[in-house]
């Protein structure tokens, strides 16, 4: 039984033209920016989310990466064909009512939900609550957007905007099927 | 002749996940929003070029707008089929080299580019020296993308981030080759 009551929060950079990801998958104009990480508040984040959930994308973008970018983080990834046995810092996930079932039998109320489709599925199931987005001054001009076809328009309400080093632009918004009423 | 001493400058709308229109070329998400546009800065931007140039599609949604959006300014419109004559408060230009031209000629340095195809062309002229990007707090999950292929990451420097009522942020970019190395 898929419960309801599981939210999810979206933490994520995209470049200045919405792609998060290069068409084949890279981050490279991320990754080589030498940023200040700690700038970005995503410390503070993951200290607000009991678990985080992903596609098998960005489960493999993850192991590229040294060392593994979720340390002490409980991972859950979203995935047909992963071997549920192959790497026992992660669990494996056939589909998202079983991770959402499997989140909510552990008390996992908050995701933190990454990568693309994935987040794309949790907007569509109305499931997102929160959105952090952090914008690097870069075009890409092609590759993966931000956000796969969502049903219907998304309504944000903007909760606040900083100014990180580097011209990186941080927005946080919530997700308010009023935010067009309120004005 | 092609000049080189044209420059461009953008000012532009986007969702949050970087669409400028649907895929239709619908902007309703933006005009129904009743947002201050005063407080965009539109106004003060709009002082500083000597003319707008536009691809067809930008065009005939300004046909839509009641009252015309460009009145008083200089407007150019690059067009393989557009009749020529059909409408005096433009002119029909058959490629951007013939744009440039006649901007030129006439002592059009500093043009203000808009629509998503032209302004790419600009971009990839290396061309566009300047963007405002003003995020409107909506999620469209498809539409028409802020850019098309851009041919090499163009990288940007930040220059200012103003949040806005209703939501809306605006930030200001000027692109810059060595913003890498700047750090």
């Amino acid at each position: 039984m898929t419960s309801t009551t599981i939210t999810g929060a979206v933490f994520i950079a995209t470049s200045v033209d919405g792609y998060i990801a290069r068409e084949d998958g890279g981050i490279d104009w991320l990754t080589r920016r030498d940023d200040d990480l700690s700038e970005t508040g995503y410390d503070d984040f993951v200290a607000t989310i009991d678990a985080i959930a992903m596609g098998r994308n960005t489960y493999e973008v993850g192991l590229t990466l040294e060392p593994w970018p979720y340390t002490g983080m409980r991972v859950l990834v979203v995935s047909s064909q992963l071997d549920p046995d192959a790497d026992d810092r992660v669990t494996v996930h056939r589909s998202i009512d079983d991770l959402l079932d499997v989140a909510q039998s552990e008390g996992a109320q908050h995701l933190y939900v990454d990568g693309g489709q994935l987040i794309t599925s949790f907007l569509n199931r109305g499931l997102i609550t929160e959105l952090t987005i952090t914008m690097v001054p870069v075009i890409l001009g092609s590759g993966l957007p931000l956000f796969g076809l969502i049903n219907d328009d998304i309504f944000l309400e903007h909760q606040r905007t900083k100014t990180l080093s580097k011209g990186l632009v941080q927005s946080v918004y919530r997700v308010s099927p009023d935010a067009m009423l309120e004005g």
